[in-house]
């Protein structure tokens, strides 16, 4: 029964096939039936298909490739824009230029764009999230000229396979899953629930191509470090403050 | 195509019938497919079926009905706490205490729980989603034993439905769908968007209801108020706070 989402894959290398845009205006459609808060939609998203504009993003997400190769790159926003202008045409005070309308918009936007996920891959196409969006959002604000109260959460690219890549391992379903209450781990369930992923020949590759000795230095020291971690946070505050979501 | 997306509604009312739990753990093994932030798979889910535990999770939501009489209540956390752990049993230093991590935890729990939502409503099942999980999150953390790093940020209620409700009315998808760039709103543009929900006999009793000159009144005055973001969004920050993602 879940077949259209057991048997996906992540897509990052895309045909030269051009996607209908009658197509992604259907996809788009069908996600906004999605869930969102109190039916407000506090959401948008862009859809960039010109190649200057694709080329203003491409540092943004640390130029990769899939930004510009990708017929279809989806900038998934938290945006209480559309909404505070209508409230104050109605003579109505919005009062969403804090914290909590930010993650009530962000969770909007990332509903809407997993649906639009879902929705692609059942037409045929591949997607790929970068996470870079919440990285340098002030960039993408600049790209993509987001006014007050619209900052960029995700970001999807969009197009049909290349090639269809293998899927991409998970961890044993107990270690995502708690029943009743959170139940933390002890190290033997840590160690019982990652050894599998340890002995693929992938991540060991990884380990050594990265001259570590595990594979979770190859994260806190390469992929995910904690420096980076700490600068890319003071710069998402800052993005949020500067697009009105901290008074 | 995407007749499973379109013809969704949210259900709030469900129907006596247990949910199968080993359907629980396909619709769970599924979304678990879903992409997430390099593989780390920085979320979890606390599935609670036992009514002493609902009934402590039910202040927390504004003892919404929904939380009790559902059979199955899942919260969705942004989790760095298992990741983290491996890290520290694998000769690395973590570096996940801070806002970025975070938001990377919550993008990859709110994908995770819509995709639990469309499969689980592609088994036939209705959920809601509970946007009180971040006001209250402090009351979700002691309830569900919560550790550190972990932080709840969206609740789905799933059953069988009572009664199958209408679905519910979206804004043209010109509201939310921007090309190429952002382009801001006009007045006019505003009026029109909005024209076709206003006239809504739905929304003109809630208006009457309330005693309100406006719809958009309703919002700001009464369901969304600046004084409740304000007093949720300084709550939120702590939960963030003490569950060490913010340093």
């Amino acid at each position: 029964m879940f077949e259209f989402l057991t048997n996906r894959r992540t897509v990052r290398n895309y045909s030269d096939k051009k996607i209908d845009a009658a197509l992604i205006e259907k996809i788009l459609e069908a996600a906004a039936q999605s869930s969102n808060t109190g039916n407000m939609q506090t959401y948008s998203v862009v859809v960039t298909t010109n190649d200057e504009i694709k080329k203003q993003l491409v540092p943004a997400h640390f130029n990769q490739p899939m930004v510009t190769q990708a017929p279809v790159v989806l900038t998934f926003c938290a945006d209480f824009n559309r909404f505070s202008q209508w409230c104050k045409q109605r003579n109505a005070k919005p009062g969403y230029a804090n914290f909590q309308s930010f993650m009530a918009a962000a969770i909007d936007a990332i509903i809407f764009a997993q649906t639009v996920a879902v929705a692609a891959e059942t037409a045929g196409l591949g997607i790929c999230y970068l996470g870079t969006t919440t990285y340098n959002a002030q960039e993408i604000i600049e790209a993509l000229q987001l006014p007050e109260l619209v900052v960029p959460v995700t970001t999807i690219t969009l197009g049909y396979p290349e090639v269809i890549p293998p899927i991409t391992d998970r961890l044993p379903l107990q270690s995502v899953v708690h029943y009743e209450r959170y139940t933390d781990f002890t190290p033997e369930k840590i160690g019982a629930i990652y050894a599998e992923k340890e002995q693929l020949e992938f991540y060991k590759n990884f380990v050594a191509e990265n001259k570590k000795e595990t594979l979770a230095q190859v994260f806190t020291d390469v992929r995910y470090t904690r420096k980076n971690n700490e600068f890319f946070s003071e710069k998402f505050l800052k993005a949020l403050q500067q697009q009105g979501f901290m008074k």
